[in-house]
C-alpha cells in the first residue's frame, strides 16, 4: 500500500525560476537571439528557427517550462502589480529580510480620485522600479498583468497614459511589460448566476467604439503598451480571445499595434472557456486553434500546452501561426533585455535598496491624501485636535474600518512595509485620547453597548466604515449599493448624541443620500482603498494637515439603481424598452453624487481666459463671446496630424482663485456639453483636467486645459468618431448648481469623420450557439 | 496620548461562564427556585419575584450577565449542535486534551438520506450526551439552537420527531433544550440582493399550513420541543419575531405549546431587524416591545438589553409581559436541572469519557454509510479492489473532494477527532496504489496535465467532487445548480479514456443529467456532507463492504430551474401567471432525480399484504381489491383521538424481496397519489417509510407502513386540513417507471375537517410599510 503524487513532466517547473539565459556561454550563445547588434525581429527569428513544434507549444503557457536543451529557463509570465508588486504566481516574496515587502499604493479607484497625472506616473514608475529589483533577484518575472481598465473614457485614458509611461519606461529597454486588461466589454463577473466565463456581452458599435474601446485605444495606439489581455466574455457572439475582429482588425490593424514585442495574452483559462462554457467550438483542439489564429499568443493556463499538439496534428493551423505567437512573445522578452548581458541594461542594477524607499513611502501617503474626497462638511472639518488648555481631547473611533489594516490594501495586494489604520494614525496625535470600539458582525449587536458607551464619553466621533473585499471582489459583483442595516442602526443612534460625528467611508461607493440628509452627520470623507498609509492620510485630512481635493472618479448611484438595470445589460444610453435608466455620469441624470464631485476646506472661483487656438484660421469670430469654428477648417489644420482625434483644437486658460483662507489643491475639471451630433445628447463629457497645488487663501493659479478635435467629437451609430455642427459649452466644475465658469462656442459646416470604425464582419457571432439549457455535448 | 478599549458594564461577561448557581449555600438558597419540592412554576415565580426590572431586562439577551447579587452567573444561551457539539459563542473547545473534540456526524442532508429514524435518534442522543459532558465541565450551555428545519413535510416530521427525542431525552430532566428553527417560511437567505433580514415572504394559507408549518407542528405540538426560534423574514407583512399570529395564535394556542420551559428565542438580531431593515416600527423601543408582546422571550443580540428599559419607561409593555418571558426562560432552566444539586441529575455525571466513544465513532461512520446514495451504476460497482494475483491495483482519485477533510463537516461544525478523506480511506486498502491528483482552481487548468497523467496510468478512476461550503452556506444562497465548467471539462476528458470512472458527488444537489447521459461515467454516488468518517463510508460503499441504500432527501432540479422561478417566490404549486413551474417533488414534474431516488447493488421486488385497519368498521368492502372507506366512519373511529390527523387509519404490510445476490438494506417508501381534494393534485406525497436492514439475496422482510388520517388529508385554500372523497393509491417506491407495488382504495362521503387552521387577522401586515426605496427615517 502506498500512494504517489504524480506530475506531468511538462509542468515540473520550479514555480518561480526567472533566470536569464546565459547568452555568453550557454547553448544559445551562438544564436542570433543573443546578438545585440541585430534587430529584434532578426534576433527572435534566430530562436524560433531552432525550436521544434513541441517546444513551441510548451512555450505558449503562462507557466512555461522553457527549453532546457537551449538553456532557456522556466519562466512565469503571470505577475501582478496593480498597485505595487503583488502576490501572484510569478512573484515570490521572501519570508523575511530583503524582498519580504514592497510599497503598496492606493488602489486605482483612490489614485484616480486624485486627478493628478504626474502622481500616477510617479506611482507607476516606483512600482516598475520595485518590480525590476524583485526580478533582478529572481523573485518575479518581467511581464506584469496590469493595468486593469474600467472605462471612464477620457479620465481613464489620461490616467492610463501616465500609468503605462511609468510602468514601461521610455528608454532603450522596456522597464517591464504592462498589460492592459480585459479586452473588451468586460464589466460583469458574477451577477445573478451569470458568470463571466460564459457571458456574451451584447454591445452596440456606438457604445463599443465610444466607450468600451477608448481606454484600449489609448493603451495600444497611443501609449504602445506591450501586452493586451483578452477577456472571459464573448462580445456579440464571439469569445474575445477567439475574435479576430477585435484582436486583428481593430487592435493590430486599425490601431497599428504591430511593433516588436506587442503580444496578446489570454485571461486565466479564457481559452478553455471558448470550449466550455462558451460552447463556441466542437472540440478543445478547435478552441485553441481559433484562439491562436485570432491572435492570442499566450495562454494563462495549460490549454495551449495540452491541446495545440492535437490541433496541429489535425492541421487546424500552420507552422507560421505558432511561429508568429512565439515571435511576438519573445520579441517582448528581447525588448526587456532578457537576452542581454546584465551590464548593458541599467534596470539590472536595481536592488532591494530601491524598494520601499523613504520617497516611495512618502509617495504612498501623498497618493492616499490626494485621493481623499470630501463629500459633506457642515463646518466641523478640519478638526482642531489640540486643546487650547493642553488637556486631552477624547475621540471615539469605531466602525469596521476603524482598525483596518489589510483592508486598506484591497485586492491584488503584495506585502507592505506597514499598514497604518485610522486608529493607529489617531493614536499618533498628542493631546488625543483615542477610544476604539469595534463593531464586529459576529454576533451583530453584541458590540453595540460597548460602542455606545465609548461614544457617550467622547468629545468627537469618527465612524470609519464601508464595504471591503469581503463584500466586493473579483467574481463577486455587488448585489447591493446600500449601507447595511447594522451600520445604519449604529450610526443612526450614535449620531443622535449630537456630537461632532464624522463618517469616513472606505471601499467603493455606497448610496450616501441618507447620511447627507441626516443633520447629525457632520461630515463625510471618502477614501476608497487608500493603501499602506491610508489611515494616516485620513487623519491628516480630518485635522487639516492636508486639505482634501480629491474628486469622485465614479458616479454614486442611488440604492435602487441595482434594481433599475440588469448588470447583463451593457447599454449606456437610457432605453425605454428595457427600462435601463442610463449608465455613467454622461447618461444617468439623477445620481446621489455626480462623477467629479468633491468639496474643499475653502471656496474657489474660476474664470476662463482667452482660448489659445491651435490654428488662428480656425475661428471666424475669435473676438466675439461665442466664437464659431468651421469643421472643414478645423480638419484642414490637421492635415499632417494623425490620428485626427488627437489634433489640437485649443488651450483654455482657467484661472482659479481661492476666496477662502485655507490653502488647498484644486482639481480643474472641464466638461463639454451642448447640442451637437446624434440624439440623445450626453449630459456632459469630461474633456480635460488639471490639478493645481497649494492654492493659498486669496491667491490664484491658472490651469491650461488642452482640447483636441477628439474633445469635440461624438460617435455615430456605426461607431465612427465624428465632428458635428452645433452649440458647445465648456463648463468648469459642476459640483454646485451652476458651473464655476463657462465658455460657449459654435461649430459650423458639414460633419467630418475623425475615425472610421472598422465594422464587425457580417458573420460575426454566427458560430455562437451557447444553449439556453446546458446540453451534454461538453462532456465528451 | 493613550487609548482604551471600553466595554459597557452589562456585557463584561466571561463569554463562556456556565456555572450552576449554588442552591445549597448561595444567595438563592432560600428562594423557591432552589426548592425541588415545588412545581416548576412555583420555583420560577420565586426567582422572578426578587428581580428588579433592570435585572430582568439584562436576562433577556443571549449573552446574559446573570444577576451577581443573587449568585446567578453569566450564561450564554447561544450554543450550536447541528450535527455534533459545534463551535459557537457558548461552546468552548479546549486547545488540547479533554474537550478538545467532539463527534462530528454527517450533516442533516446526509442523515436524512438514510431514512432511518432509529439512526437519527441514536445520533441525537449521542450529541446530547456529549453536550451534557461539555456542560458539566463548564464548556457549553444547555440551550442548543438545533435542529434547523427545511421542510419536506412528512419526511422531516418523522426525522425531527426522532431527533428531538434524542436531543431532549425523555426522562425527569430535559437532557438539553433543543430549538426548532427558523419559524417560519424561512427559505431565502441572500439571493439577488434580497437579504433575509428584510425579506417579506408572501405565503398562501394553504402552502403555509400544508408545508411550511408542518415540521414546526411536529416540533411543538407532538415532540414538545422546548424552544422555537423565530426567523429573520417577515411573513405576509409581519416580522415573525413580532407576529402574535404565529407565535401566540398558532404556536402556543393552536398547538398547545404552553408547558413549562417552552420559550421562543429570536434569531441573531432578528429583533433589531424589526426596526431595520424591516422598518416595521417607528422606534427601536417599539420594536423590542412588539417582539416581547408577541411572545419572543429571548433576544440573540443586545437589542432587548439596550432598548427594553426605554420601552418600559415609555409604558409600551407591562410588568407581567417581561415576567412572562423571564418565567418561560427560567422554567426551561429548571427543567434542565440548572437549579438542582449535581447528584440529583444523572446527566451531571457525564464526562469526557462519554465523548468520542468507540460507539460514537462507529455511529458516525454508519450514519455516513446509510446516507450514501447510488444514483447511477452500469455494473462497475461494487469494485473488487483486491487483485486475484496479489499484484496492486492502481486507483487514481482526484477532484476537489478527493482529499477533503474539513469539507466533510460542512457548516456549524465542531472539532472532530479526525477527518477521513476519500484519499485516506483508499490508502488504507491493501493491494491498492492510490494516486492522488488535486484539481485546484488556482490557476484553473494548471493542474490538468498532472491529473491526466495520473488518469492514464490508473486502472480505475474515482472523481470526487461537488460543491462545498465555499459555494453554499449561510447567507450564500446558490445562484447555480449546474456543475462548474472546470469539472465538466476535466471529467469529460478523463472519462473519455474509457476506464471505469466513478463520480463521487458531495455537497448538496447539482444537475447530474449530463453525467447520466455520458456512457463513460460508470457510476455516481452522492454523499452530501458525510462528517468525520465520510471518506471511509464512500470507499466502503465503492468496494461493496457496505451496500448503498440511501435515498435522495431532496428533489434534484435541472440547471435551468434557477432561472425558472425566483427564490423570492414562495409558491409551491405551479403558477402560470408567475411562470413558477412548481416546487418540491409534490409539484415539480420533471426533475433530474425525484425525491426518494436511490439504486442498490441488487434488485428488490415488493408486494403489499392485507392492510390492517385501525377500526374494522371503517371499510365497507374490506375483502375487495379496492376497498372503500367512508369519511364519517373514519372520523367517528377517532372520537377519543386528538389531534385527529394522528388518528391511525391502517397499517400496510409491505413484503420486500431481494431478488439478487448482494445483501442490502432497503428503504421502503410509501407515496400516496390519487384524485381527491382541491385541484391541482400533487404528483405524490410521502406518507410512510421504513428502512429494512440486511435483506439477504433471495430473502424477504416485511415493512409495516403506518398510515394516519393525516396521511390521507389535503389542505384547502384556507389551510384547513381535510379529508376528501376520491380515489387513492399507495405506491411503494417510485424509482422505476412503475411503482414496485400499489394498493388502491376509495374514500367516500362528505369532506371532513381534521384541523381547522387559525386564520390570519384581518389587519395582519397592515403596519408593514417597508419602502421600495430606502428612506432616511432609519437614520434618526
Amino acid at each position: 500500500m502506498f500512494s504517489i503524487l504524480l506530475s506531468a513532466v511538462v509542468l515540473t517547473v520550479p514555480a518561480l525560476a526567472q533566470q536569464y539565459p546565459d547568452c555568453a556561454n550557454g547553448p544559445l550563445a551562438g544564436n542570433a537571439i543573443c546578438d545585440t547588434s541585430k534587430s529584434v525581429s532578426e534576433r527572435v527569428q534566430g530562436l524560433v528557427s531552432v525550436l521544434t513544434p513541441a517546444e513551441k507549444f510548451n512555450l505558449t503557457g503562462s507557466t512555461s517550462p522553457g527549453v532546457p536543451r537551449l538553456g532557456l529557463y522556466p519562466y512565469t509570465w503571470w505577475n501582478e502589480a496593480l498597485h505595487g508588486v503583488a502576490e501572484s504566481p510569478g512573484v515570490n516574496f521572501s519570508t523575511e529580510g530583503d524582498f519580504s515587502l514592497a510599497t503598496s499604493f492606493p488602489l486605482p479607484i483612490t489614485l484616480a480620485a486624485a486627478f493628478d497625472n504626474d502622481l500616477i506616473f510617479n506611482v507607476a514608475s516606483t512600482i516598475s522600479t520595485e518590480a525590476r529589483a524583485f526580478n533582478n533577484f529572481n523573485r518575479s518575472g518581467l511581464d506584469f498583468w496590469t493595468p486593469n481598465i474600467n472605462p471612464d473614457t477620457f479620465h481613464i485614458k489620461s490616467y492610463v497614459a501616465a500609468l503605462i509611461a511609468g510602468l514601461q519606461g521610455s528608454e532603450e529597454f522596456l522597464k517591464i511589460v504592462a498589460t492592459c486588461k480585459h479586452f473588451v466589454a468586460y464589466d460583469m463577473e458574477d451577477w445573478h448566476g451569470n458568470e463571466r466565463y460564459g457571458f456574451d456581452a451584447q454591445v452596440t458599435p456606438q457604445d463599443l467604439s465610444e466607450y468600451f474601446m477608448q481606454p484600449f485605444q489609448q493603451c495600444a495606439r497611443d501609449s504602445k503598451v506591450s501586452s493586451v489581455m483578452c477577456s472571459y466574455n464573448a462580445l456579440n457572439g464571439v469569445p474575445t480571445c477567439a475574435d479576430s475582429y477585435i484582436l486583428q482588425d481593430i487592435l493590430r490593424e486599425h490601431w497599428g499595434w504591430e511593433a516588436d514585442g506587442h503580444y496578446v495574452t489570454s485571461d486565466c483559462d479564457s481559452i478553455q472557456n471558448i470550449f466550455s462554457p462558451h460552447d463556441y467550438t466542437d472540440t478543445r483542439e478547435q478552441a485553441v486553434a481559433d484562439a491562436l489564429l485570432a491572435g492570442t499568443d499566450l495562454d494563462c493556463g495549460t490549454y495551449y500546452q495540452s491541446h495545440l499538439p492535437g490541433a496541429y496534428a489535425q492541421g487546424l493551423f500552420e507552422n507560421s501561426t505558432i511561429d508568429q505567437a512565439i515571435t511576438r512573445l519573445y520579441s517582448a522578452q528581447v525588448r526587456l533585455g532578457y537576452f542581454d548581458s546584465a551590464d548593458s541594461n541599467p534596470y539590472r542594477a536595481l536592488t532591494f535598496d530601491d524598494v520601499n524607499t523613504p520617497q516611495a513611502q512618502a509617495l504612498a501617503l501623498r497618493a492616499a491624501e490626494e485621493g481623499m474626497t470630501l463629500l459633506k462638511n457642515d463646518g466641523t472639518l478640519p478638526l482642531d485636535l489640540s486643546s487650547s488648555d493642553g488637556s486631552n481631547i477624547t475621540v471615539a473611533i469605531m466602525g469596521s474600518w476603524a482598525n483596518a489594516t489589510d483592508e486598506l490594501l484591497g485586492n491584488y495586494a503584495g506585502i507592505p512595509p506597514y499598514t497604518h489604520s485610522p486608529l493607529y494614525a489617531l493614536q499618533q496625535l498628542p493631546n488625543v485620547n483615542a477610544i476604539y470600539a469595534s463593531f464586529n458582525n459576529y454576533p451583530t449587536t453584541d458590540d453595540f453597548p460597548a460602542g455606545f458607551a465609548a461614544a457617550q464619553v467622547a468629545d468627537i466621533i469618527i465612524y470609519a466604515s464601508g464595504i471591503n473585499t469581503d463584500g466586493e471582489s473579483e467574481s463577486n459583483d455587488r448585489e447591493s449599493i446600500s449601507w447595511n442595516g447594522g451600520v445604519v442602526d449604529v450610526l443612526g443612534q450614535i449620531s443622535s448624541l449630537g456630537k461632532p460625528t464624522i463618517l469616513a467611508q472606505f471601499g467603493t461607493s455606497l448610496d450616501n443620500s441618507a447620511w447627507l440628509a441626516n443633520e447629525n452627520i457632520s461630515a463625510i470623507i471618502w477614501g476608497g482603498y487608500p493603501g499602506q498609509d491610508g489611515g494616516t492620510a485620513l487623519i491628516n485630512v480630518i485635522t487639516g494637515k492636508t486639505a482634501p481635493a480629491g474628486r469622485l472618479p465614479v458616479t454614486v448611484y442611488p440604492g435602487h439603481y441595482v434594481n433599475d438595470v440588469e448588470m447583463t445589460d451593457m447599454g449606456l444610453r437610457p432605453n425605454e424598452s428595457t427600462g435601463n435608466p442610463g449608465r455613467t455620469y454622461r447618461w444617468y441624470p439623477t445620481p446621489v453624487f455626480p462623477f467629479g464631485y468633491g468639496l474643499h476646506y475653502t471656496n474657489f472661483t474660476a474664470s476662463i481666459g482667452q482660448p489659445e487656438l491651435a490654428s488662428s484660421s480656425n475661428s471666424s469670430t475669435t473676438s466675439s463671446e461665442s466664437p464659431t469654428y468651421d469643421i472643414s477648417a478645423l480638419m484642414a489644420s490637421c492635415n499632417d496630424s494623425s490620428p485626427l482625434d488627437l489634433c489640437p483644437f485649443a488651450t483654455i486658460p482657467v484661472t482659479v482663485s481661492n476666496t477662502g483662507s485655507v490653502s488647498s489643491d484644486y482639481v480643474t475639471l472641464g466638461f463639454l456639453t451642448g447640442s451637437y451630433g446624434p440624439q440623445p445628447y450626453p449630459i456632459k463629457t469630461l474633456v480635460a483636467y488639471e490639478r493645481l497645488f497649494n492654492v493659498s487663501g486669496g491667491a490664484s493659479q491658472t490651469a491650461q486645459l488642452n482640447l483636441t478635435l477628439g474633445s469635440l467629437s461624438r460617435f455615430d451609430e456605426s461607431g465612427n468618431q465624428m465632428l458635428y455642427p452645433g452649440d458647445y459649452a465648456l463648463m468648469i466644475d459642476t459640483v454646485g448648481e451652476v458651473p464655476l465658469a463657462m465658455w460657449n462656442f459654435t461649430v459650423t459646416g458639414s460633419e467630418g469623420t475623425l475615425d472610421e470604425w472598422p465594422q464587425q464582419p457580417a458573420d460575426h457571432g454566427a458560430k455562437y450557439r451557447k444553449a439556453e439549457v446546458e446540453d451534454v455535448r461538453e462532456l465528451r
